[in-house]
């Protein structure tokens, strides 16, 4: 049995420890490499090779940035006293290319995970309680997911700013927009009962 | 609406442009990267990088190897007078894999699609030929899928083969094995029932 060369089984090795791709999509991935023009590859090569050393995290939010501090914020025209907290950078650019969050994001780096070892320490939630003891912050709206790690996240952290002068949101729970009744779990439609808005003021 | 660092951007944009990788799917792969160590990005992009230098091009099968000829055509031990003609260089790893066959390989590089430009000029039929007319080959199996480009090649080719002294033999088309076939194609039943064996022989 003849095996595949080395360049072609080492970049499909490498494609397989990436989210989502599994070996035939890997193949696929390289088949298509090999048959496009080679400028097709340097150019993916370059790209992957300048990730890490051209993106940066802002020192403020975490989130990710071309320079130490992100576009948002340092915009004046982005809302301060209203703070969204978010698990990663990618849940952050969700929100915006929706364009219906006109405040600033704090990034977490994850959700608390004592079964992974993720603790307290490990997230940005110092930052995040200096950010609101410094900043003129009148409400923070916890957007990490509505999952067990996301919940217990959420609940770990309106108890830590419970002490500070600053009201605290959860992002609400129901059926998306779109979506079949019929296929909703029980716990979304408790949640989206208890979360019902009246309709006739 | 704040827009992704130009980097990251970038590499979504090389990312979506490779088969079976949409914009979550991207999202996702950099969100991986930025996360990881970065000497995965690293090692990734050098696996990209290296992925057209270091490979060749078989100057007699055409298959991807690491020198001029590829091993199975320099191999002595596999039988020259039984030649399996595939698409793709992917395909020949199909089957050697499956480790199902000891001929040689030769591949086309694609399928005749008129619709699409591609003419038997654009494939490596003439050196398929000529490898007919030089080496001692006994029979060709014309490996292509079985759907209306692969079809339309291996007609093509039966006719140019047709000439030359040399079997010409068509990969069999049936149920796949684990299959139900109650989800079978009519056209995929009616060439099971044609390519039938008896089993009282």
């Amino acid at each position: 049995m003849a095996s595949l060369p080395a360049a072609i089984q080492n970049l499909v090795d490498q494609l397989i420890l990436l989210p989502g791709i599994g070996r035939r999509g890997a193949e696929r991935i390289v088949t298509h490499l090999m048959s496009a023009p080679s400028e097709k590859a340097s150019a993916l090569a370059e790209a992957v090779g300048e990730l890490r050393g051209r993106t940066h995290v802002c020192h403020q939010c975490d989130a990710w940035c071309d320079d130490a501090l992100c576009s948002i914020c340092a915009d004046p025209g982005r809302d301060g006293e209203c703070l969204c907290v978010v698990e990663q950078p990618s849940d952050l650019y969700a929100f915006e290319q929706a364009g219906v969050f006109n405040g600033r994001y704090h990034v977490l780096g994850g959700t608390l995970s004592p079964m992974s070892g993720v603790t307290p320490e490990d997230l940005n939630i110092a930052s995040l309680l200096k950010r609101v003891k410094e900043e003129p912050i009148r409400e923070v709206i916890i957007a990490t997911s509505p999952n067990v790690q996301g919940d217990a996240t959420a609940h770990y952290l309106a108890q830590q700013l419970g002490a500070l002068e600053v009201e605290v949101a959860r992002i609400g729970v129901g059926i998306p927009l779109g979506a079949n009744l019929g296929y909703a779990d029980p716990g979304t439609l408790k949640l989206a009962l208890e979360g019902r808005r009246k309709m006739n003021e």
